[in-house]
């Protein structure tokens, strides 16, 4: 089995520890899974990348002979490989795809959508109601964690990585003040080594490209 | 086994036909599944209902002693039970898995953020900022689309239900008008004899539910 991860050969610092291959980085090393990583250019986005990733995004999965895009399929499918990130009932494996489609159906997109409009921005209406939208989700998912420290079978799991690494974007906006039980969530999972070392790894992969930039100027 | 696809009891006018407990029943139909019909209050949404859908939203599907929610869970477990919705080739099966992330993690957010903030709404600057985000991603569709009748496999799959799902929101506004390709798979998808049972079946049951109504007041 060999795994490659593709990823950007350059952002700009804002995105740096968000950048999404992190998740599938993170799942690896959960996993104890080998994987290398590849890029694509970020400025201009080629049509080589195009070809395999039909939005420009990345992460992209290289596993032997399967392609696979879309952060929530590439963790499922590495989930699929390692008892540590998916339990072995059936239920319970169910309740972690559930989990997986949540973080990234229902509690993702109000947290993008605010995130997008606001950035650089002032606020208008829509942002308004964006935040509102933001607010009562993650109100709703501060209750679920209340007296709980994972999302299914009381140990963690691919659900909890995804519904993690969902929220922390904008647990530096202060966003999360408000819910003690989310906030700790967060911070115990971010506090899990295989984050820490997939983070360190991400931001290290745009130093390397700031450097080689530099000595191309 | 005995499928129940858990819905409101009633909803206003505008979002009959869209309620996502047809993309359940659409697949259900698709793969010849039979289930019932069981429904939560919606105005005022009930304890009971948070308890087994922690964000109070529907569809909700019960699978013998399995409660699953998320319409991506949902449908991804229902396409285990059918080679009509999912092929058997683990390639395949992988980039269905793929295309209902895609569908709900690429595709429905910018469309659904574009639509909840315009609803009732005048135009501002976050309202055209999202509007060109979901245009982004609807060319890209069309692109994908193009030359080609379905998502993976050549044939019908859950890939294409959740995609067209997601799409055929804005097809009414005219905002797919640009885009030939995804118009027509729009449109093929939704002449499909499951999806026209599935809304037909949805449509009666808010009709029933309004003269349950009526014989109340």
């Amino acid at each position: 089995m060999s795994l490659t991860i593709t990823t950007l050969d350059w952002v700009p610092d804002f995105p740096r520890g968000y950048v999404k291959d992190l998740r599938a980085r993170w799942a690896c090393r959960e996993a104890g899974l080998d994987y290398e990583i590849a890029t694509v250019p970020a400025d201009p986005k080629s049509d080589a990348h195009l070809k395999i990733q039909p939005f420009h995004q990345v992460p992209i999965l290289q596993d032997d002979g399967l392609t696979l895009f879309e952060s929530g399929a590439i963790v499922l499918h590495l989930a699929g490989k390692s008892p540590a990130l998916m339990p072995e009932g059936e239920e319970e494996r169910a309740h972690v795809t559930q989990w997986i489609f949540a973080a990234l159906s229902s509690i993702e997109p109000p947290i993008a959508a605010w995130v997008f409009t606001t950035f650089g921005d002032a606020k208008d209406e829509s942002t308004e109601k964006l935040h509102g939208w933001m607010h009562e989700r993650l109100g709703q998912l501060d209750a679920v964690l209340a007296g709980r420290d994972y999302l299914v079978a009381g140990r963690f799991t691919a659900a909890d990585l995804m519904v993690a690494d969902v929220v922390r974007l904008i647990a530096d906006d202060g966003e999360l003040e408000s819910y003690p039980a989310l906030t700790a969530y967060v911070d115990r999972m971010t506090a899990r080594p295989a984050f820490r070392e997939a983070y360190d790894e991400q931001i290290a992969h745009w130093e390397k490209a700031d450097e080689l930039r530099a000595d191309q100027d």
